[in-house]
């Protein structure tokens, strides 16, 4: 089929970038991004990654505009390569949900590509220790999408359970009182020595770890943002300690359950 | 100080690799593990990095000897630049927790880093569609360090609140009936119809990926080992398709109860 113009083929990648900083991308991530037509994405997300995106279609959007960057981000793959970026995991709180729903609405059939990233869980627990090591539970406290009382329902079954519990959107200024309801719930089932990482723009710049327990989380509160992630040990974590200096959070997997050291 | 030999100053990394493939590794390990001079780690991880050992000491050994090569790799890092390396995520059933247990014991003063890794849950949804989206849980199967009552009592709280849960360890010699529990448990709390998605390698060579359900996970049992993650959807997940094709899971954030679209 020589004569006719070739219609060029799309693609859609929709990115886990990670923490925000390009020492924690992933060479995929940082390919893919590289060798895209258009890009979009929240703007706090785009500005690290300015030095790739000279002659590129930039599309930046404030929070709230998902459904209308995931619909853009579909008609533009027709004909182009398409990434769409999230910070942290594009499938943990990003934008993989909803592109992949408005896709499958729209029934068009592009080739897709979901690229993971670092999520918040890990990037923060790496700031702290160790204080998941094994099972654990992540949880948004924005009662935006989910209501609040399904997200008490499982903050109680996590808790209950004794697993470490990471907290995603702890606190916003439209939603300040949904952690201290976290801690709460906490309470019912962790004594209030159970200690708690407070991670602010972890692996970014300004980053701020602060480790406190249960009972005295209150006093650390004005700390938290909307760029912060709380780690509520569980049943078995205690604070780790490095000479007289508190370090972080240990959570014991359990070889000391099989081991002598 | 001129006159006396220098002690080297010592440092200890603990390096998640992310899924085992190059491309989803962030340059922070990467460099973290290029500059060392010790290397320790489980012969499978150290396998994919052979390009950057050359000239350092290499110490692989298999699984099971987790405390003695923690031992081992403080021992070294008294006086030598040392990297462990975890596959996935080195917070995430990976070396940090018994790293910094035994480190704690041996009173010793560090400087120690934890790099975080992509973990096996992260890389197994992004080939799945987007199956975890927001809140979820993840649990080893694996009962040699976690009493089998204490999995089977978590499984039942996570299932319980209708949340995507992300099983590691599903399947092994030693545990071939514990993913069989765990349908048990999803079983009392959701349909038969609730999507599975089962990924075998994920993002490394001969990687497979089957989107089942909880009723029919039963004709894939033979497919799952020890490189494989299974994730169980939640009460919300439903299948993914494209054109006539089933490409994985959605698990929709809630975006349906704001917008139409």
């Amino acid at each position: 089929m020589p004569s006719h113009a070739e219609k060029k083929q799309g693609s859609l990648a929709i990115v886990g970038l990670g923490p925000g900083n390009m020492e924690y991308m992933t060479p995929r991530a940082l390919r893919v991004v590289a060798a895209a037509d258009c890009i979009l994405g929240h703007s706090s997300y785009l500005r690290p990654l300015e030095p790739l995106l000279t002659g590129k279609t930039v599309i930046s959007s404030s929070m709230g505009k998902e459904v209308d960057r995931a619909k853009q981000a579909i008609e533009l793959a027709g004909s182009n390569a398409v990434a769409i970026v999230s910070g942290g995991d594009a499938g943990v709180y990003g934008m993989a949900s909803i592109v992949l729903e408005v896709l499958e609405h729209s029934g068009r059939v592009l080739d897709v590509e979901v690229i993971p990233g670092i999520t918040a869980a890990n990037a923060a627990a790496s700031r702290a220790g160790s204080p998941l090591s094994g099972d654990f539970a992540v949880i948004s406290l924005s009662d935006l999408l989910t209501p609040l009382d399904v997200i008490e329902k499982r903050l109680d079954a996590f808790f209950s359970v004794g697993i470490p519990v990471v907290l995603y959107n702890p606190k916003s200024r439209g939603r300040p009182h949904n952690l201290a309801l976290a801690v709460v719930h906490a309470r019912k089932y962790l004594d209030g020595t159970t200690p708690v990482a407070i991670v602010r723009n972890a692996l970014r710049d300004d980053e701020e770890t602060i480790i406190t327990t249960l009972e005295e989380i209150e006093t650390s509160i004005e700390k938290i943002d909307m760029h912060t992630t709380v780690i509520i040990g569980g049943s078995e974590s205690r604070i780790w300690r490095m000479g007289d200096d508190v370090k972080g959070i240990i959570t014991p997997r359990g070889y000391h359950r099989k081991y002598v050291y």
